[in-house]
């Protein structure tokens, strides 16, 4: 069991609480009365699907013995038009850098993530395609 | 279309990045591999729903002139105990405080945000779940 504890502080600015201890602001665009004090909620399960399928990268890219010097994650969300405008499409691009990267583990650890263990992609694909891509940058 | 980038930073911390232009730490236990500097990414979901829905309340108490004095969303998320582990039950616990708070205006503006604005409740709803509740202590 995950928790989070949101607090409504002003305008339409919010903190929230995670089980882990680690707190962080919520704001919304300032045309529709926020701030823009913090990232808004939708841009969090944007982040949340890069951290996740990353962690499983590093960690399996890791295990390979990959000489990994860089990860970025470019995370791409389309939400649907009308009311209440949840995410239909979701793309990711892995960007691997590192000396001497096998392919062939880039591929298998974004496999494994996408495919087997990225709790928050499969939260996500119940609503949303996921689609993704890699590039690897030989340094 | 909304935009993350997310970067590895170390350990299995990274930094996303969203456009709107705030910035979040993401890590994950030592017990694999991280040094919990940051909310877990699976955490982030949970803390998206609550601040999602909670910004639809407000907007909506505020149009219906309601004396609000503060807003907590307690939000606890299942998750499946096999791999990949994506949440099944997600709960939210609605505490609207105020003075001479309407319980019809609470309860139409959580019906609003529930089944027909919340964009993360609607993106989450695909694979998970959702229920909630609300209490109104009135000050």
């Amino acid at each position: 069991m995950k928790n989070a504890k949101v607090t409504y502080i002003q305008g339409l600015q919010f903190v929230g609480v995670a089980s882990s201890g680690h707190a962080i602001v919520m704001d919304s665009d300032p045309g529709v009365g926020g701030n823009n004090t913090g990232p808004k909620p939708m841009e969090l399960l944007l982040m949340g699907i890069g951290g996740c399928s990353g962690t499983d990268i590093i960690s399996i890219l890791r295990k390979k013995q990959q000489d990994f010097t860089g990860l970025e994650i470019n995370v791409k969300g389309e939400a649907a038009e009308d009311y209440p405008k949840k995410f239909t499409n979701i793309n990711l691009e892995f960007i691997v850098k590192g000396r001497n990267i096998s392919e062939d583990a880039v591929k298998r650890s974004i496999d494994l993530s996408m495919n087997k263990y990225c709790s928050v992609k499969a939260t996500l694909e119940g609503s949303s395609k996921i689609s993704f891509s890699y590039k690897i940058i030989q340094e």
